[in-house]
């Protein structure tokens, strides 16, 4: 007998699972379609190339490839790739239809990447993301839209308290090239920095020095991004005092603040880093109370899109954690509790097998008012036994058809959640009442 | 430069393919759920014993593999395989968790599947699959509940003239088995009646004489299967004549024309085999008039799980053909208008930057009203660029704020359908009147 496991990291989704991701995501695209971004979706796999060489030498090894077809495939050759992330093909996309698209494209995209991580608790090699993207302008209402929808779905969640952290990578860099910082040595430093909140700040300057840097360079770099970190714009100003680029980023991180209706929950933090080396301006991360690690990030990469169209367009994104979003609202009691509810709302059921017209009529009848109903496809003969069959599907009525009820034109009904019988209803007027009475009359 | 297409065979899914999509999957879902079907989902990857050896020898070769990853991938093994269908998958999830799922448990399961066919018109190497199983009983009121719901998806589309062709395993045994024709030819035998409507009586008479059949044989079979193919049961008894497998079928075939719903579409079709060797019982396949090929078809077969659990399980299936049901309803013009409105109702145009933080909120305030509106990103010094920009986007209305609005407290709104302006809008009240010129007044 073969194992009948998933392959390692990844999951079945069994319908209870379906219906907690589907809320989320029908909240996600709501609220994304309200800002104007519009779904895209691309192929499961790319050319191999699309993918080699963008996610950095750690990423090409976490690539699942696949084998060319037919007679190549004893070559061992792979020419094909599942897709990693959402924003490659969404460059090659934009690359793509150029002629097609708005100059000004907002997207959002909700689909399943792989990753050959080994796998852990909470870390799959087969996860959905979901991002949002604006692709053609630099203006900083792009910044401002895309935090306001995504404060806005996270409130809608029921998330009350969270905050939005949110840096710039020029930002970044005027503050090491103040303290002294090599260039060469800056992402290193980054890294380092990154850890503030897991270390400390005596950890972080002996890491820094064992990376080469000074003990008078290390306290400064600690100095600007702990004692800057809690602040407001002003004290940055001072830090980055006339420094081209570090005052670009303060401009531009007042401007989205300013106009963001996700203000109140922003907080600047220069020392969040973000890992991916595409970001070129502001950087931003959702922050959750009682809550380690992150429910989603982004940042604005002007670069990305240029390696496959030949020229650079401006481009913001931001990809909300579903997986630890549902994870978060499971554990906290988020959902709301009719999603727990069972699969139907009525078994119909059938004593005799000259029942089993009328019982298949009745079921049509309820689902004609939107009612989910099943007819156990069994003759049950026994009450007992139908009524187990009806709670183990969850519902919260159970009809029942037999020579009774089909004699005195009627429909024998239970409560299955009450666990009593109702007074028998008239077989005509039968359907609209349960229909009253799972709340679904109009 | 690299190439920007998507992979041969494979396409991107821009956002008006995806609402046609998702207005088709809307219905689908919300009708099985009626039907009182779970959603379930598997990953898309499976270990590769799972797949390998389900879909006969020409299925082997069209699945795609996925290299083993690090040390062991220059080996050129392959140890995992893209998702062929979405049956084989249930057979392991259903042997997996049966302790978890109830004893009748329905599923559908709406994902892509991956085939390494020769890319063509029409055919791809990713496409989407539309399932409904009922796992677990032997009983007629499963066919007659799967072809209810599916006539009832089909109705609620907007497809008047379909038929159901409905037979039996058991059934084109027994026919042939009369005819004089060797079990060892059904297989064939069953492939070149399958034509009868491509090659006409002739056509199949010469065949099945090239596969050796008598020409008496050959008269019979075709006989069997012509003549009674467009009548009723009562022909077929006949034919049948006592046969004990024959007789059987036909009874089952009679109580499922006799409870289900879908009764006016059905057409007992002798003629109808069906590909898959796996099928024990009925098999039933949709026609639609003025459409060569099948919108879906589907059957019963009682030991595929077996494969995985070690014991049979009964189970009764149909697959939805999302891809050709997309295709006809867009040639055929059948899907709502309403699908290919634009992104955005209100596009929300600044003339200043002062103006900037009250476009913003009166982007906030149409969203609240649940418009999806759209904030310019680029200040527009010019109304026709800001006018063209708005139209490009799809919009039905463009709100303006320059000094003069926001001196006079007032909105300047202009319809981009008429285009032709609106008397100026308060400020306070213009939302709520935005939302009762689109329709989503509360």
């Amino acid at each position: 007998m073969q194992s009948t496991k998933p392959p390692g990291g990844t999951r079945d989704f069994l319908p209870e699972d379906i219906r907690r991701r589907e809320y989320v995501i029908g909240v996600v695209r709501r609220i994304y379609e309200r800002y104007g971004f519009e779904p895209l979706e691309t192929p499961a796999f790319e050319n191999i190339e699309t993918l080699l060489g963008k996610y950095g030498e750690e990423g090409n090894k976490l690539i699942f490839k696949i084998l060319r077809r037919g007679e190549h495939e004893s070559s061992g050759e792979a020419d094909l790739a599942l897709r990693y992330d959402l924003t490659v093909p969404l460059a090659r996309v934009v690359a793509q239809y150029q002629n097609q698209l708005p100059k000004f494209f907002k997207r959002y995209q909700i689909q399943p990447v792989w990753r050959a991580d080994r796998p852990a608790k909470g870390r799959f090699r087969e996860f959905f993301q979901c991002d949002i993207d604006s692709i053609g302008s630099t203006s900083p209402v792009v910044e401002a839209e895309i935090l306001g929808a995504v404060a806005e779905i996270l409130t809608t969640l029921g998330f009350q308290e969270f905050s939005i952290r949110l840096n710039h990578r020029r930002l970044l860099t005027a503050l090491l090239e103040k303290a002294g910082v090599p260039e060469a040595g800056h992402g290193e430093a980054l890294i380092v920095i990154d850890k503030l909140d897991k270390i400390g700040e005596a950890g972080v300057t002996t890491e820094l020095m064992a990376k080469g840097l000074s003990a008078d360079v290390a306290g400064r770099v600690l100095a600007s991004f702990a004692t800057a970190g809690h602040g407001a714009l002003a004290g940055l100003g001072a830090l980055v005092d006339g420094h081209a680029g570090g005052t670009t980023a303060l401009e531009a991180l007042n401007a989205i603040v300013a106009i963001t209706p996700a203000a109140p929950h922003i907080k600047i933090d220069p020392s969040l880093a973000r890992g991916l080396s595409y970001y070129t301006g502001a950087i931003m991360e959702i922050a959750v109370t009682d809550l380690a690690g992150s429910l989603g990030g982004g940042g604005r990469y002007d670069n990305l899109i240029g390696m496959f169209l030949g020229r650079d367009v401006p481009a913001c994104g931001f990809s909300l954690g579903l997986e630890r979003i549902i994870v978060v609202m499971t554990e906290r009691k988020m959902f709301p509790p009719s999603l727990a509810a069972g699969a139907v709302d009525v078994v119909v059921t059938f004593m005799d097998d000259d029942s089993l017209p009328e019982a298949i009529r009745f079921a049509s009848d309820l689902r004609s008012l939107d009612i989910r109903a099943e007819v156990h496809p069994e003759v049950t003969r026994k009450f007992d036994k139908a009524l187990k069959a009806a709670s183990g599907r969850g519902a919260k009525f159970m009809a029942v058809f037999g020579e009774n009820e089909r004699t005195l034109q009627q429909v024998s009904v239970r409560d299955l959640v009450k666990r009593e019988p109702l007074a028998p209803m008239k077989r005509e007027s039968a359907a609209k009442e349960i229909a009253r009475l799972v709340g679904r009359e109009r």
